[in-house]
């Protein structure tokens, strides 16, 4: 096997970095501070095995009790719980494509069977997904690469059907453009959800490595007892944590990107890309037919990193962060004059 | 199942902790100051995801190459990935026992089989476990929790003689009697060695979780590719890079500590407790036949925590982690006044 390739991380201040979705804005100041008056002594004493305050903390702010929440080291980590807790080798995982390729790599990983289905053009829900006889189905909402999201009704018809458990994966539905686009509160009802949040994208906190897992309480039991002990670091706990003790700092945040969101999706537009609806912190640009293998690497050369996937139908995609407002100037500038000489 | 049950993480500064060998002294002040300065927006990056400034330090004081050098999140992570990379359902997995019981729980997890064999009473290498036909043998050394350690030569003997790969576990090795007691040279010549260090004991970092994996190339890169794509997180990274820019402080402190250890060790035989030759922050100390639970209760109404095993053959014995030199007095008088009034 091959295992999860990353998007490239460069060393080096001159880099425009587009590539990994990554928030273009600081951490709250109260972060930063929170985490210096943690960084003491107490360092030497193990973390809190279960994260309760960090569980605690998100139960008051999403409103579910913290039995319902479990925490990783990153949202991937919780990926990896949810592959050895509940899909034994053999067993099916579905899940719509393109999408997270890290499903892919997990799933070899636990010798289970990946049971793909394509997306419609237009990135709505493929009405087979639902009958694949699937231990887990994965669902990235909004989805990357895409940025298109499924609205509550689909999930929830979504769960219904599925015969095992639903991940809905949210690493990025901060900036969906509608109020209410999470799944959060179906959990309540539905017995088979699972919703995962991220700290990397609307929080700013990619560096610290923590996610959150929104269930209910039997499954989170269910994965707790294949968390490794000590799973989140002391300091990640401490930033995730304060963190969600200023929300404003966020949402402040992610309306300035969902306005950049929006002005490089009409530039892109005006230089003759489709840009697929995003409810993300990137847009999936696409020049229909062509390869953009040239664009990216022209664009590399110039030191702004998109991001391109060598993957079948989607050589005519670029997938593009949405940076800070002059990230933005100096890609659409390029972008303009590529546009200007095709490469040969 | 029922997954792993890591000691008792009380809150509250008021307790003794001597339950889950930790170090009582503190990180080194150069390692407060690299993580005071990386605490900036640069948090909104991912780490690096294969932690290479972390595995360069390593390479460089440990006299490996980088490519022979895995980083994770504590060393339970990359205990986990061993049983992902080299363990299939029903594999057998041996060990000698008692031991570090996270071994069962991982084994569990992978559906692998436990083939644990017992250890003889003066603890040294029990002849069959090489006979095993194991896909991995483990071997903690020094051994939690018995503190005893298995010597070089007989260490290359097993890794020769196992069907498998060998994994010694050297989370305490630095804590060790004598010089020369780290199995890592030895990876130059035995194909089938992984060796695991970590940064929770002498390095005073518990609090951050990191440990390293020292192997043949060939067998960290089966190990790359089942590692979550950012699995250490940048200031757990910067963390362990600095203590490894500060080997004379985690010396210092070892040595305190062996001193302490051997007041302990002479303290508690005194009382008529057997204790095993430690090689690490602890020590097993027994009375034969007794069943110690009541003092190890006696002792947490004191505020004194040490830690109790519920397993068979280690109900006559506690494990208490070697803590500052007021604490250790503080134990021994408790244990003095124990003593007098035996418990009904």
């Amino acid at each position: 096997m091959t295992g999860y390739v990353p998007g490239e991380q460069p060393r080096g201040d001159s880099i425009i970095k587009l590539n990994t979705n990554e928030n273009p804005y600081l951490p709250s100041p109260r972060v930063l501070a929170a985490l210096r008056k943690a960084t003491n002594g107490s360092l030497r004493l193990y973390p809190e095995p279960s994260s309760d305050t960090l569980r605690s903390a998100a139960a008051e702010v999403y409103g579910v009790l913290p039995e319902n929440i479990i925490a990783g080291n990153g949202s991937d980590e919780i990926l990896s719980m949810l592959l050895r807790s509940f899909v034994g080798p053999g067993d099916r995982v579905a899940f719509p494509v393109p999408t997270y390729s890290l499903y892919d790599t997990l799933i070899e990983i636990q010798d289970g069977v990946r049971a793909a289905v394509d997306y419609p053009s237009d990135f709505s829900l493929p009405e087979s997904l639902a009958a694949q006889n699937a231990a887990l189905t994965f669902l990235c909402n909004p989805n990357a690469p895409s940025g298109t999201l499924v609205g509550l009704q689909g999930v929830e018809q979504l769960a219904r059907r599925v015969a095992g458990i639903l991940v809905v994966d949210e690493a990025y539905v901060d900036f969906a453009g509608s109020e209410g686009a999470s799944s959060l509160p179906l959990i309540r009802r539905l017995p088979n959800l699972v919703v995962l949040r991220s700290f990397s994208k609307s929080f700013s906190l990619a560096g610290m490595r923590i996610g959150l897992g929104f269930a209910p309480e039997e499954l989170i039991s269910g994965m707790m007892k294949v968390k490794d002990s000590y799973n989140v670091n002391r300091l990640s706990m401490v930033a995730a944590t304060a963190a969600l003790q200023d929300i404003p700092w966020m949402t402040r945040n992610v309306r300035r990107i969902q306005r950049s969101r929006g002005k490089l999706t009409a530039g892109l537009k005006r230089l003759g890309y489709h840009v697929y609806p995003s409810h993300a912190n990137f847009v999936l640009a696409q020049m229909k037919g062509a390869n953009l293998k040239g664009v990216y690497e022209a664009l590399k050369r110039k030191n702004i990193l998109v991001r391109y996937f060598e993957a079948p139908g989607l050589e005519d995609c670029l997938r593009i962060s949405v940076g800070a407002p002059q990230e933005m100037k100096a890609l659409m500038n390029e972008l303009e004059a590529i546009g200007r000489t095709p490469p040969p």
